[in-house]
């Protein structure tokens, strides 16, 4: 059994709570938050503190808060209180304070409060900072999900990076795509099926071979086409960006 | 019971051909093929011709082939061999041949060769010259799938513009995050949970509603680390177009 207490109360602060609740071998002690109505519902309040001075030792601490607050926080967070872990894609490790065993529990999703999540399949980045830690983290990360691996800060900051190219940025392209059904009274739904698949796709190919359309195939009746329909300038740079990405791409293979 | 003739031996052409033969109430009768290597193992040699003269009367011929080709070949098709329709997201029904009565059968949807479809759900833009032709291209639709659209060729072509950006666009982001791992020893398959989850977050979220991290926080940091980490200048450039991208649609919010 391993015991946890969790200080934050956002989006992946919710999602913790809401996995480790649920989960086998882990005992939830108490969660830290100036602001507990997002997990009120959640946790009973005699296990809610507001300041990390008033934590009890646990096996594991996590900091589920913003980066900035990460080096303040894990400064007020007692000595001795266990492997204390934040879960920030784009911080080192050492930005937690010197004073405890530091750990990283980086679950690699995108957490919004609206939708529920099936922890088991998303990947945890786990990093500590000494061996015997290692395992004490890995253990927690089991009883939620099936996917864990270790991965150092540098690795982690480029993953960081990775992934906001595959989530941030794809979701931005699925936002122009929106704004043109909706420009054109087409409903959004028609292209759902297309995001899915292009999705899934990547179970079987690898990104260049999964690559089509005009710009692979050099196909410049039909850019130039798609060129005079974007109006809007933004969109009409991002065509041009992305399809001589895709080129260069396409050169190299 | 519909019949129909296919011209193309492509990616389309293919899973055209797969799913009329596996579906109920229409008969694949010819497919014209220049090169029929391809379909060889999927129509007995006596269906395939090699010039669209030898074409017999059907129901309608669908062409899948090049937008290119799609005037010349639709003119070589003999007059009264059916509702002729063209499988183009980008060109009008125009661009057929004006001697057939002409239409337009559009799957949306990615086709490679290598990974099986199923074409249940993939949607079907359709459009006719004829009011008396769309319940017949409408029921052809309903053979091999669930999702029918009635969309002109105006909308056919925002929509076209609209796929480019959610598919071949997206994919090069997914590229880009593939190119990322491979030179940090990250395996990709760790990012394969977030890119499903980006997509699936769209059955219950529009894309503003599903946007997160950095560049819409603004959270300036984490930008700059990076930008300073993305060493290639395509990469650099992309990473602040984007970011630009989606903090003037955060404003609109």
């Amino acid at each position: 059994m391993t015991t946890v207490s969790i200080i934050g109360s956002g989006n992946v602060a919710f999602h913790l709570i809401s996995a480790f609740k649920k989960a086998a071998n882990v005992e939830l002690i108490q969660v830290c938050a100036r602001n507990s109505k997002n997990i009120e519902k959640l946790v009973d309040p005699s296990q809610i503190v507001s300041f990390p001075k008033a934590l009890n030792p646990v096996d594991i601490v996590i900091l589920a808060i913003s980066d900035d607050a990460i080096a303040s926080v894990s400064e007020s967070v007692p000595e001795h209180c266990g492997i204390v872990a934040h879960t920030s894609g784009s911080m080192p490790i050492t930005e937690l304070s010197a004073k405890h065993r530091r750990a990283v529990f980086y679950p690699l999703q995108t957490f919004s409060a609206a939708k529920a999540l099936d922890f088991a399949s998303i990947p945890i980045c786990l990093e500590s900072e000494f061996p015997e830690d290692y395992s004490k983290i890995t253990e927690l990360a089991r009883t939620i999900s099936n996917a864990n691996y270790s991965i150092n800060s540098f690795q982690r900051k480029a993953l960081h990076v990775a992934a906001v190219f595959v989530n941030n940025f794809v979701n931005e392209m699925y936002q122009i795509g929106y704004e043109i059904c909706g420009e054109n009274q087409i409903p959004f739904a028609i292209l759902q099926p297309l995001i899915l698949e292009t999705a899934e796709k990547l179970k079987t190919l690898t990104p260049p071979e999964a690559q089509t359309g005009p710009a692979k195939r050099r196909d410049q009746k039909t850019i130039t086409t798609h060129l005079e329909f974007l109006q809007n300038e933004n969109k009409k740079r991002l065509y041009e960006i992305m399809t001589k990405s895709i080129q260069s791409h396409a050169e190299k293979l």
